[in-house]
């Protein structure tokens, strides 16, 4: 595996293989969900560029950013095995004096998230944009856990036509259910214990669904029930949206997405389900 | 030369091709300054394609999308010796419904066009991103009578490791001095006349800097003298700003930039000299 940090590096190297690129987009402080995301582009690719960025233009002022896990020699042993080539461009190489160029795609990134962070998408499709020039891949791997940005990086790439096929992975569960996300790590053990309550909530609004239930407010009703039984969590935002636009639906009659977003403590959670 | 519309086509063509491809985007209604940019990318470029699209998002809403002047007939004659392959896309194909995504430059897209157009270079560098994608040329051709322009898509193209090589051609003028434009189509002969004075204002300015004045307000000064001299001239900016940042000179050091924007009776005509 080779490991690359500047541009033009990447770019030579990149111009000299031959075939199909898949890229998997990375903060790094890798788990099993970013593996499943690496091992679907090594099925489906002849070379597979792994990038590891903490992307601090995503971070809102009082969010994580500084304390944002980090453990490169880990994560460029657990790739080794699955990658031709890793990215770990640093801040300046990505945002040197005198940047001052956005991507911003507006609508579908308005709700939810992007409602509690603001900036963070278009941090985000900035980032994206900017890896998607430098690496050139054929596809590009994303994780289903982080909805919103798979529906806000979509339509990015489709108003801009960028000619890249986006990749939507399953979210990557522990066994009793908890998304795998780089951030589980700020838990400690009681908390870990009731962050299950996202998966249960999501689970019992879903089981409404599936014996019939489309009153969307209904499943709102049901995952913040599951939600309240839980006394360490406070969360932040419920949603049962319309799949594609991602605005709140008041009768479900196509695809929705389930999602919401929960403090436990200081760490903040999410996860989605998909209907229909 | 084919002549191709949706992006499907484009797309197909485009991977078929060997070799390097330069881009010539335009707005039509060509003229010898298009056809000099045509002629470059042809000398330095296996394939050549010219794309023609009137951008309505870099039209403010006072401004003349409507009545641009458009004849695709005669500038596919025109065209039809020196290119490969012309892509016409419509409106509806670059902004289809549920379009939401746009490109932003700062601080360079900020002075000059950029304060007198509001939102002008937001709709310039968004089409130009997409055509960047739906094309993929190695190198684009545009023309150094855009002076902001072309330093708002130096920046978008370094920003968002765009990696393609951005060709500025020289402006190509009238006889008597006059930036070609297709806007200059407007004009009436008294007007067409009086039009020579940008070019006699940045002569004057030109020449004292040759002279050695290095007081950018002296050259300010020069070239309003000039185009005051001029009745039917109403200048709406003029400038002498750094090459790189436009930020306005007091004394001329490296690269500056000479540039104007000056209204004929309903017609603002723009046009610029580097010095240095």
């Amino acid at each position: 595996m080779r490991s690359l940090s500047t541009l033009d590096e990447l770019r030579k190297t990149r111009f000299s293989l031959d075939g199909t690129v898949g890229l998997v987009p990375t903060m790094g402080f890798l788990h099993d969900g970013h593996l499943s995301l690496i091992r679907r582009a090594r099925d489906e690719c002849d070379h597979v560029i792994v990038s590891i960025f903490v992307n601090p233009t995503q971070f809102g002022p009082k969010e994580d950013l500084a304390k944002y896990p980090r453990d490169l020699e880990r994560d460029l042993r657990l790739i080794e095995p699955l990658t031709d080539l890793v990215w770990t461009p640093s801040a300046e190489i990505m945002y040197p004096t005198g940047y001052q160029t956005w991507v911003e795609v507006e609508a579908v990134a308005r709700p939810l998230e992007g409602a509690m962070r603001p900036g963070h998408f278009k941090g985000v499709t900035t980032v994206v944009a900017k890896l998607f020039n430098a690496v050139q891949p054929h596809k590009a791997y994303f994780g289903q856990k982080d909805a919103q940005q798979v529906a806000v990086i979509r339509q990015m790439v489709r108003d801009l036509n960028f000619p890249i096929e986006i990749v939507v992975c399953p979210t990557t569960r522990e066994p009793d259910g908890l998304a795998m996300s780089s951030r589980n790590v700020y838990l400690d053990a009681e908390q870990r214990q009731a962050a299950t309550v996202l998966f249960r909530s999501l689970s019992a609004a879903k089981e409404l669904f599936e014996a019939g239930e489309r009153d969307a407010e209904k499943l709102r009703g049901k995952m913040k029930e599951v939600l309240a039984s839980e006394p360490l969590t406070e969360p932040q935002y419920v949603s049962c949206a319309d799949y594609d636009t991602l605005e709140e639906l008041t009768e479900i009659k196509g695809k929705a997405l389930l999602s919401m977003a929960v403090f436990i403590g200081k760490t903040r959670l999410i996860d989605n389900f998909v209907l229909g």
